[in-house]
């Protein structure tokens, strides 16, 4: 195994396999990968980080592919971290990973990660900004990270980016649901994509519906754009707005995001090592126990954790 | 305010208004609501309890509406919790209540709630398993937990119900991605709703693909049933192959299920408690010193959390 010292300094001179072990390490959280991310932090801060989410079908995939074109021909090195948290395959989403190499295979400028597995302790989001961090410290700018679906893990991972892009596509469905308020709080811009298709129109009157509902808050009313990714509409536009967010890294708005990110990092990181020592803690079979005891409905949840945490015998 | 022990003795003899007092008050995790939880404990276990996840625009609410329609027929007391993890809204999702409570007002025989608020030290799982458990004291069976979305919380959270009904819809978008591993693995059935548009043969084909790459593993191959919700198309069948799962109680990988949902309570509420006494046992305002430290780039998260957890200072 190669020492964390010499992983790194390869790292940080763009070695594009010591990135993907660095990454693969990290995953783990042994005392090599703590010390590795460590050391790399200092490293770390100059990224911009974009977030897009968006349902499922919504061609997230293929306007990022369009961004990174974008992005590398303003000669810019581009990393992409797909997570999917409904995925639990390790090593990416079923399929999707080959098929998005295909396009940028040999250009050592792209690096594409997906993020699927999520260990039962907790750890998803950790390991996406684990990841983040890395591919900054290598001289990746921007890293898009996308997620698949629209779910609270999803939200919480994107919105902390420097800029948070939502991806709807219209016929999503009728209800009005299809629309979520948690996803128009963090929505910097929105983007119609497959705006070629019937009811564009009608999802862009929906979504100023929406937003004008929800009122103007402390963010500026986001903007909606329309791309038809697969042939590159409009690409050039999003690629000009999401430049215009990022460059504005002085602007209180991500001064407050920077500092979001680093609050839900640590605690998420404190929570998980809280867990961890806990159930470490614990006797042999210790929690199988008190499992059979909640399942045969002879202690209650509350009082169990109150046993564990305590020791208590009447809690 | 009424004592605990009044107030479940009033849910337990069916007080409609009393649920939903105690529901609302197992929402703040204060000394009375867990008194009150921990006394409910022994009146549950009774219910059924099945789950119904799907992408937004998949018709789940309506097919909802039937399901309690046929329940209600068959003399039974249905609960529904709808959950939305992506709405930041409390009290539930956006117009999506109002729309709902229309069609069973009046009827005491049906109790619905939504889930929309998630505090930010967690605890959405662990509010719908404390609403699970007030309903079945008051004696609502089956209880219907629908979330709304495919990410990881919604299916961590219907996971564990005693059965799993996937919702999907024709036309969802092209790539096979919305069609995922981790919706695959949790589904005790599939429902292919507003099955009389065009692509339900495609997505039926499509999902018997992914079904015959995932193999038999060691649940039987869900079967794919067919809906038109608004019509009531298929909703017997669907009713029909519920019950039949839901009885097998004694069946062993229902026996599994319920071990995995105490599990997954325990855990939940034990990391709940440590990061909540971990962040109040903090001096005054040295969260926000971490953090800050962290935005700066001072500390690096992983010795953040060493430090808070042993008060080193050289991590």
């Amino acid at each position: 195994m190669i020492p964390v010292g010499e992983l790194l300094e390869r790292l940080t001179d763009g070695d594009v396999r010591a990135l993907a072990r660095a990454i693969s390490l990290a995953e783990d959280q042994g005392a090599a990968a703590i010390e590795l991310l460590r050391s790399a932090f200092p490293h770390t801060g100059r990224a911009s980080i974009i977030g897009l989410t968006g349902p499922p079908g919504a061609g997230k995939s293929s306007l990022v592919d369009r961004l990174v074109t974008a992005n590398r021909a303003a000669g810019r090195k581009v990393g992409v971290i797909a997570v999917d948290p409904s995925s639990t395959y390790s090593g990416g989403a079923i399929l999707g990973d080959r098929v998005r190499m295909q396009e940028h295979a040999g250009d050592e400028g792209v690096f594409i990660r997906s993020m699927a597995t999520r260990g039962h302790l907790g750890g998803l989001s950790r390991s996406t900004n684990d990841a983040i961090d890395l591919m900054d410290a290598a001289g990746y700018d921007p890293v898009l990270v996308e997620t698949v679906g629209v779910g609270q893990d999803e939200i919480d991972i994107v919105r902390t980016a420097d800029v948070v892009a939502v991806v709807l596509v219209p016929g999503m469905g009728d209800d009005i649901q299809a629309i979520k308020a948690g996803i128009l709080e963090i929505a910097d811009l929105f983007v119609i994509n497959k705006a070629d298709r019937v009811g564009a129109d009608r999802l862009q009157s929906e979504l100023d519906y929406m937003l004008s509902l929800v009122g103007p808050g402390d963010r500026p009313k986001p903007p909606i754009l329309r791309t038809v990714a697969v042939r590159g509409d409009g690409v050039a536009e999003l690629q000009q707005q999401l430049e215009a967010r990022t460059a504005q890294s002085a602007d209180p708005s991500n001064v407050t995001r920077r500092r979001e990110r680093a609050r839900a990092r640590f605690l998420d990181l404190l929570r998980d090592r809280l867990i961890r020592s806990a159930v470490e803690g614990m006797a042999d079979g210790e929690l199988e126990r008190i499992v059979a005891s909640i399942a045969a409905h002879e202690t209650d949840p509350y009082s169990a954790v109150d046993r564990a945490l305590h020791g208590e015998e009447d809690a």
